[in-house]
């Protein structure tokens, strides 16, 4: 059986990777009396009277929507919301089991901005926190915009956010192997969707000074034709020295690069084009934009992937379980860039000097440790 | 310490009666290569292929929405969305643990009818069936008739319908204990919102000939002023003879009295004026309309109440679970009336001849055989 064969067949044997189950149970008159009527009626009295109370009486405590229209979903594209139920459920998953934070998958029939608005605030009231997951850019940018500004609970849209957290971690301790200083350091950022612009905002927010974006037409300059509204933005704080060419171009001289983009786009020429000791986060799925053992042949000192099988997986579910875990329990009503750097701090700090090295610079998804760690760091900021 | 103090305390200790848990365990890189990427692409694609294979793959196969807006909620009225939340977390507690089935409370932001149904549309994706609860008439009417037409999973109000399944079941054993016969019976249904419109409807479908609605202005008729557009479409239905006056003169000569009213509107006066071996549901909650002993003092034969404290309790929770498992079983597409009627006539068969008796027309709430019974009969119509 191939492994595509065997999640097939397990996906069938699940029949649902979550379910919902009860902390209260109802095995006898009493029971129904005290969780549903007429007992019911006394927390739903003082919630009335006091929302905050929601948070003490009710799931919003502790659970998210997991919310996606299904635009953009892994490497699928726009499948629909249907199709995409086994990645939200699956993101469900990983937040309980990671995180210990109830989710809830909801796929919206429905792929217009100001309809996904309007239904994520009105559906809000149940949750304690909302995940935005596989929106395409770049109507992801606005619906998480309004969304913050319209809700008192957490908006996270975990493709921005979430890769850029562990991506900055990542190169807060590549750093670290190769002497490299953020003051310093000329990062080129591949790709300018969701992930390109979160990591490129969080990168500049941690301190950098110099980081140029590219896509598929090459540098992205105030000269650029077709820019998106967030990509004009973002070429107003990247590339200051006004740079013009191809990727290939970018990259010479260039100390880190992330592409976040398109399998075996990067050459071993452009590599060794790069700066001594080179940091490479290629995180192109499943097809890096470089293959790690040609990236080393041409000079690079640390390679990352989104992949298991190679060492230095950028893995988001270090973050977003802990981040969430965090804002929930500390009531944060919403996740600041203050909380996204603490928490790659966090992450980055959970590899000892002694572990690091430039083939381990991020902690293991399945470290114990790493959920209570990020959720701290989120929580020392509310 | 009180009920109302040990509710309260409980659902604090609770902190949400419902949780997410997952199926699917993910303990190594390889569960989490089959639950979430790379493997849990292979499902994505074949249900953007094949819509039908969501039920095969997702928990949308045995999940409902529990939708509510918050408008009409128990006793309490409308106390909005967040403070509805303890009410729909139960309902999603019963769902599970008396029929197996997952439920999310999803309480929405907003008491427009256009909103909610936009809203509707757009979750329904990752669910198997919608369960409206506590939406205050007439607008259930409407939210539930359009999103019958627009969505092609069951879309049941709980208010209306389990209500009316479980008072049918209730009066086809009654009418055994008493002989009297549905052709020639004479009902009175006082209450004319959402449970007693939907109760009126479903006697009728069952065959009563004879069925008069009464509110707090009386008798409703054609001539009855300020009727909203349900009410219109009933008096055209019901009261064929064109009767007027109070409640008092409809009970004149009834032989069954639903009430979903208001506490002690039925005098015994008006009870000893009904005809022989009368038969009186009095659910108003907590308090019903008349009191059991009250009514039995003046020659009612069978009375029965929404309270457990008193023979003949009529509990929604001996309809919901069963008809939802079996819809989702059966991939209904529709909850029919047939199905209701044949619901009821489940129900009412669980109580046995030797058992029958006046004091004991319904099963108990915990008959262990109630969902499944239920279950059976809605999927044998489908």
């Amino acid at each position: 059986m191939t492994a595509n064969e065997k999640a097939l067949e397990m996906h069938a044997k699940w029949n649902g990777k979550i379910e919902t189950t009860a902390k209260s149970h109802v095995n006898s008159r009493e029971d129904l009396a005290i969780a549903y009527t007429p007992g019911v009626a006394e927390p739903c009295k003082v919630i009335a009277q006091d929302k905050e109370a929601a948070y003490t009486y009710t799931m919003k405590a502790n659970t998210v929507a997991v919310v996606s229209d299904g635009s953009a979903v892994l490497g699928l594209g726009n499948i629909g919301a249907l199709a995409a139920m086994p990645v939200m459920e699956g993101k469900a998953v990983l937040f309980k089991e990671f995180g210990g934070v109830n989710a809830v998958p909801i796929c919206l029939d429905t792929q217009d901005t100001e309809e996904i608005i309007k239904t994520v605030v009105n559906l809000a009231p149940a949750f304690g926190g909302i995940n935005l997951e596989d929106i395409s850019a770049p109507r992801c940018f606005e619906i998480e915009e309004r969304l913050k500004e319209l809700l008192d609970i957490p908006v996270f849209h975990d493709d921005q956010h979430g890769t850029a957290i562990v991506v900055l971690a990542g190169i807060i301790n590549a750093m670290k192997v190769t002497n490299k200083k953020k003051e310093t350091a000329k990062v080129v950022v591949n790709g300018a969707g969701s992930a390109g612009v979160a990591i490129t905002k969080l990168l500049l927010r941690y301190g950098f000074q110099d980081v140029t974006m590219c896509d598929i037409n090459g540098i992205l300059g105030k000269s650029s034709p077709d820019l998106n509204w967030m990509q004009k933005k973002m070429v107003e704080v990247t590339n200051l020295s006004g740079r013009q060419g191809t990727l290939a171009d970018a990259l010479k001289g260039a100390d880190i690069f992330v592409g976040v983009s398109a399998p075996n786009i990067v050459t071993k020429e452009m590599v060794a084009s790069m700066s001594k000791d080179a940091i490479l986060f290629a995180m192109a799925n499943p097809v890096p934009e470089i293959m790690p053992d040609l990236a080393k042949e041409a000079g690079a000192k640390v390679v990352g992937t989104g992949r298991s099988d190679f060492p230095n997986q950028v893995n988001n579910v270090v973050a977003f379980p802990g981040i969430f875990k965090g804002a929930l329990e500390g009531r944060a009503t919403q996740i600041t860039e203050e909380m996204k750097l603490s928490a790659a701090h966090a992450i980055a700090g959970l590899v000892s000097d002694e572990e690091l090295n430039e083939n381990n610079i991020l902690p293991e998804a399945f470290d114990p440790r790493v959920a209570d760690v990020v959720s701290s760091a989120v929580k020392a900021l509310i």
